[in-house]
């Protein structure tokens, strides 16, 4: 059976995640019940990273395996058209070796996430971005950022339903950029590893939001590391700011 | 009475547009709604553009008057709290004096409409752009919206509704920019001038769109500016891609 790897943008909003739910919506159950319009059966795909409920992608990755031989850009195009009017979108699909794995073989996980500051109530960045009412401090975030670089024991910063075997891990980058926009003033943090833990994201910027309002020392953010204890976490920072944008493999199956 | 100018950003998305429409909801009715939760009776508030179905805004303008004194920053809260869950929001608010018209004190309209060139369908930024499935070429466009500057009749990009006086405008200016964004190559049109016909930015938008994929050349743009007949217009660009920027003032009210 000829795989195929799907690049994958949404809106998370309208679904309970990324893993296929019985009765509640998922970007998963959308997905395959769009490939059992172009064959029908049963479909079950894998992704790169099981994002949660109200967590948006621009760049999710699945593989998923097919009877047919389909032209790539032919097979992208049936897939959108079924999965109107959801917001899913598959932006590119190649086909892969019969071991390639959308999660296996992912070597790299990029996520954004965005903090909106301003009084007023978002309208057209509502459900896209986190905001908060008060200013924050960039320089204080990335001193605080810089704490968690590198090769760490993140287990304060990992969700008590993780499933991962080991809450060590390698944090690659954690940039934070601060763009004036039309909204108001944004705070863009972008986060690479090889892989992540169980809302490790949220927990990063939920603690960092903290420096950055001045209720914690940059320095807090070591200690809370240093903790390995999931109660020294700052708050989880909510879901609709998050975004997985790119997944990295040895060679890009898009390209 | 007290008059107060109002800064007022929305979705468009959910309303029949910016005026109050019986059984029909309004962006007008909303606010209006909200005022009447402050200071029980009828209110009827005038905004410096009517925006059409689906029209956003960041920067519309109104006045209203009100009976008691407000401190401004309170009124802008007490009315974004009952403005909830619509997409409205009141950015900034300002005490005027009493014949301060949000209208016709106006003297600059600026408008953004956003185009994104790609093939997938939109998830993120679906009802906040158009979205075309081919190239654009920039040059091409800013040659046709050349034609365009100045003081022209511009009868055939009006709108057969359009209840403007005249059709003789000044457009000062229509900058295009090509940015590359996560969602794709996106498009940016600004508009600016003293006042627009109805429809008139939509129509340049459409028409451009024509010369930038290549169906027109960037003269024909003169050539339907100098037959001054609706039927030469390309055709009217849709509304999501459209917001009001912002209103210019002989004096800012909100600084």
């Amino acid at each position: 059976m000829p795989r195929y790897a799907l690049k994958i943008e949404y809106h998370g909003g309208p679904f309970s995640g990324w893993q296929r739910q019985a009765e509640q919506p998922s970007v998963q159950g959308a997905i395959e019940a769009a490939l059992s319009r172009l064959e029908p059966g049963e479909h079950t795909i894998a992704a790169a990273g099981r994002t949660d409920a109200g967590v948006h992608a621009r760049g999710q990755v699945c593989h998923c395996d097919l009877s047919r031989d389909w032209d790539a850009y032919r097979l992208s195009e049936a897939l959108n058209f079924h999965l109107k009017p959801a917001p899913v979108a598959i932006v590119a699909a190649a086909p892969v070796p019969d071991d390639w794995h959308a999660r296996f073989s992912a070597v790299e996980r990029r996520y954004l996430y965005r903090i909106i500051s301003r009084r007023a109530p978002l309208t057209m960045e509502a459900g896209l971005v986190w905001r908060v009412n008060h200013a924050l401090d960039l320089d204080a975030m990335r001193d605080g950022a810089a704490h968690l670089l590198g090769l760490h024991d993140f287990t304060t910063f990992r969700s008590v339903a993780c499933q991962a075997k080991t809450p060590v891990k390698s944090l690659d980058a954690l940039d934070i950029a601060k763009v004036e926009t039309d909204a108001g003033t944004e705070f863009q943090f972008r986060v690479r590893a090889r892989s992540f833990l169980h809302n490790q994201v949220r927990s990063f910027v939920g603690t960092l939001e903290r420096v950055g309002s001045g209720r914690w020392t940059p320095d807090a953010v070591r200690d809370a590391l240093d903790a390995k204890d999931r109660s020294a976490c700052g708050p989880v920072a909510p879901s609709q700011g998050l975004a997985l944008m790119a997944v990295g493999y040895p060679s890009d199956p898009f390209v």
